[in-house]
Formats: structure tokens, sequence, C-alpha cells
């Protein structure tokens, strides 16, 4: 079977049956991060990796300064997205013998400067050739108080579904220089008791049914609510991809509090209720998501 | 500047130049790991990221199984180096989007027998499209007794300099299945005081000049004690590269005890001593060096 045949979601399935987990292991593979520590530990470790490939995450003529942030700000996505905060990374290349030193050093200017940021320590990594094109893997630790990790599995029927900022029309330049939502996130699980989040990666339309299927519950969303990036139509806000916004489900009556803070503290950033989980029942959805099609960034379609 | 013309040890050094490191980082770049920890802490946390690179590390038709392990074991074997025992695993995939489901399912069989055989828990990774080779990157945490942690940068003038195992000839088919020496490195640290290891991936003869730099030495090997792969040549066992045995330094008072314990411990493994650790000194080196060339595996050379 070809993976172009099988798609990315399936594709992690199959690999992922029977991996040896230990018993520190809190969440193994499928949520934003994994988490290790003890059930009772006050803090939790946080584990993430994350890859750019040219031809794919970037184009070969692209300011490899803008691929460096890119690179760990897609990771640091991802510690925001379990509530955390970040620790080390360490880079691992594989770079063609051709390429240019200086546009590799450009690339470790852009990973710098999101380390400063966000507070990350660059510890290592490893350079290997390429016999096709760059390749940056980031591989990331954080960690989060107990009490605050928040997984993509706690949600509930009857929740509200919200999403920070705006979605849509990465490809016109944003995936490049998105700002992880890391204070958000912090602010988030200090001020409210969410169920779940994650951040939109893949598009709402490929993420959602995942966040929703991972606490077992089905969903509706009411496309002419979605926050849109300026200039874009429902389809591109659903299936665009690398949004790099937060997706999380909220018990309904914390609802009017919560967002009247969200405005006194992010006054510039909105916060968008864009639906409810619900019962689990298939038909429902396809009935609710209307007309655009959901299906996001498939990696192998 | 192409990096065929700078070598990989120059372009580390200039990528590494400047990195945020934070006050609870006790070794950055450079060494097998990162090490972590508060500087009293009990256990300090290593970190290791390594790729395997399809038409670098291993040929296309090569059984895939052999490959997830190789992939795996390669990190594993720098654990080893620092003392440390493993922990977690995430596993970075870029996969060509006409690549054989079953190679992947072979990979993993691989990655999950060495994970099994090492007590390690792959807890997650990632998974994009590669429009090159497959790259398999891992990251790998562990962890280590801070007064059982090894460096490179230890080792002392006058230290005896001593490798596992045998040397050369990988490439006719151990680079696929070698044993990292975790078992090995951990009872070492137990029965002495080791001043300064690695683990030579890229020969002794690019190595060997790396550990004595660390350790601001001179060295001199004496190439008719180098314990040779059968078959190959002083040349081969210096520069063939993916030996994964350990490259460790010993002070001279505490080397018969050892030796007699070892060959009780390990009887078919043979340990070594090759040389010694000398004040630094560029002439002698060369002199010592005798005729063979040392230079081991440089990615972009």
């Amino acid at each position: 079977v070809k993976l172009r045949e099988l798609g990315e979601d399936r594709l992690i399935a199959r690999l992922i049956r029977g991996l040896p987990l230990g018993p520190e292991v809190r969440v193994g593979p499928g949520d934003d991060c994994a988490v290790i520590g003890a059930p009772r530990a006050a803090r939790w470790e946080l584990l993430k990796t994350d890859a750019v490939v040219e031809g794919v995450h970037f184009e070969p003529g692209e300011k490899m300064e803008r691929v460096g942030w890119k690179a760990l700000c897609r990771a640091l996505s991802d510690i925001a997205a379990m509530g955390g905060v970040p620790g080390h990374a360490l880079i691992t290349l594989a770079v063609p013998a051709e390429y240019e030193m200086e546009k590799l050093e450009a690339l470790y200017r852009g990973l710098r400067k999101a380390a400063r940021r966000f507070g990350v320590s660059i510890v290592g990594g490893e350079t290997s050739r390429s016999p096709g094109p760059l390749f940056v893997s980031i591989a990331l630790t954080g960690s989060v108080e107990r009490d605050r990790c928040i997984l993509r599995s706690g949600g509930q029927p009857g929740d509200a579904l919200y999403v920070t900022g705006r979605l849509g029309g990465s490809r016109k330049g944003r995936h490049l220089d998105f700002v992880p939502r890391l204070e958000e996130a912090r602010w988030l699980t200090s001020h409210a008791k969410l169920h779940a989040m994650m951040d939109i990666s893949d598009g709402l339309g490929a993420d959602l049914p995942r966040f929703a299927a991972a606490s077992g519950c089905g969903y509706c969303i009411d496309q002419d609510t979605l926050p849109r990036t300026r200039g874009c139509s429902a389809d591109e806000a659903l299936n665009d991809g690398e949004d790099f916004e937060l997706l999380f489900a909220l018990p309904m009556k914390a609802r009017e509090k919560l967002l009247g803070e969200w405005k006194r503290a992010f006054p510039r950033l909105p916060l968008t209720c864009i639906g409810l989980l619900l019962e689990p029942s298939p038909q429902l959805v396809a009935a609710r998501s209307g007309g655009a099609r959901l299906h996001g960034f498939d990696h192998f379609a």
C-alpha cells in the first residue's frame, strides 16, 4: 500500500500500534505532546518533535531566517496546546553538500530569535548530509503543572468550542512569522477550567474532527462565525492549514466571564465561539458542517 | 561558502556560536548528549537527537527493520557514552508519498525491537511528506546519576585510552545490527572513575582528535594495538566509521584492577588500551600516528 492511498491519519494509527510505553508515560502518541511523569507529580514533562522540509513547508528561495523561526515556533505551538512552558531544543539537520553556509547561518538566526523570545535553550543537535532537500527537525522539551495540563481528550458534549485569532491565508506568508500562543494558553489555563485544547496546524477542517474524536464527541460549527483572515473564504479558513491558533473546549457556564477577561487581557486578538461539542453522531456532523468541505491538509493525499 | 569546502566540524562550530543557554544547562552542544539539571541534583537529564537518511546511512533496498534498529541504537549509543540510562523516544519521519506502507511498518518493527530491548518508551513523533529520500530522525531522553555522568572533557594528560570491542568493517553490515554499549558503560561507571568517555561514530580517526581536544589534551596511539575487526586494515579500523564502540580515558593507576574485572564481566568483548592522552602538542600527534591517515567520516568532505 502506498502512503498516498492510505492518508496521514491512518498511516499514523498503523505505526503507533503496540508501541512500548512505560508506567511513567501519562500520554503517548496522539496528543500535541507526549506527557511524562508520576501520576501525582506536581509537574509533568512534555516532549515534542516536528520537522520542516524544503519544498514542503517552505520554498527553496525562502529567507532562511523566517524558516528557522517557523521551525521552532511550530513545536512551541504544541507546547502551548498542552498549557506548558518550553524548555530545551535540539536541532537535527540533513543538508545538501552544495548548500551555502550563509543560508544555514540565517536559519540559525531565526532559530535563536525564536529561542530567545520564548525562553528556550538550544542545547545541541545533529548534522548529516542530505542527498535531497534540506530537512530541519526540532526536538523540544517543556513542562506543565499537572493541574494545568490540557489534553485533547477531555472535551464533553455541550462544551463550547473556541478558537484564538483568525483562520486561513497562512500561505500568503503568515506560516513563516506566526506567534505561537504560549502566553495566551498560559493565561487561559490560569483563568478557566478548559476541558480540552489543541493547536490548529493542519486546518480546522482536519483538526476539529481529530479533536472531537479524541474526546469521543461529535461537533457542530457555525461557518458564519468562523474568524477569517481578511480576504479569506470559509473554505480557506477551514482548510488552508498552518494557522497555529488554539482550539479549545470550555464548559458553557464559564463562557461569559472568560470572554470579558480575555478582551481586557488580549484586546487585539479575537477569541471566538465557533460551535459545540455534541454526543457522537456522524449524520449530525455532516448536516451541520453545511456546504464547505472539511478536509484540511493531508501530507500524503 | 559551500559546506563541502567547510567540513562538518567547522560547520557545527559556526552554527553553535551564541546559542541561548539557561542556567540549568550543564552541558550544551558538543558532547554526546546535552545535560540538563540543577548543579547539585542527584540525577541529570540527557537529551539527544540523531538522524538516518536514505542513501547516506542506509541504501534504498535495505531491510527496513534493520534500519529502524540502527536509527534508535545510534541515539542509544550516545546515552551510553554519557554513562546514562535511556528514557523516551520520539520518531520524526519525512516520507515520499509513493513509499510503501509495509516498509514503514518494517522500520517500526526495528524501532520497537530496539526500544523493548533497551527499555525505551516510544511516546510519539511527527510524520511529513518528503520530496526526496526517507528521513528518520530520533529524539531520545535519558538520565544519569550526577556522579556517574561522564563527559568528553574530563581527560587528563597521562590517562590511558581504551576502546571496547573491535573497530572497522561496519560497512559490511555491522552498522545495521550493532549493540549500543549501554550495559558496558553502566558497568564501567560503577567499577572505575572514568575521566572522559564518548562513542566512536565517525571512526576513531575523526573522533579521537575531537575527544582529546575536548579535554585540552594531545594523544598518541599505537596502531599495532588497535582491536581490528577480522579482515580489516589499520586504515579501515581508524576511518570506516559507525563502530559505535566506547572510547574512554582512565587514570593509569586504575588500569589493572579494571581490566581483570572486565574480563570476568564481559569475557567475549575485548577492552583494549590503544594509547595515552598527552600534554597538547600537534607535532607529537603527527609523529606518533605513524603512516595511516586519521580522517574518519566527514559528512560534507
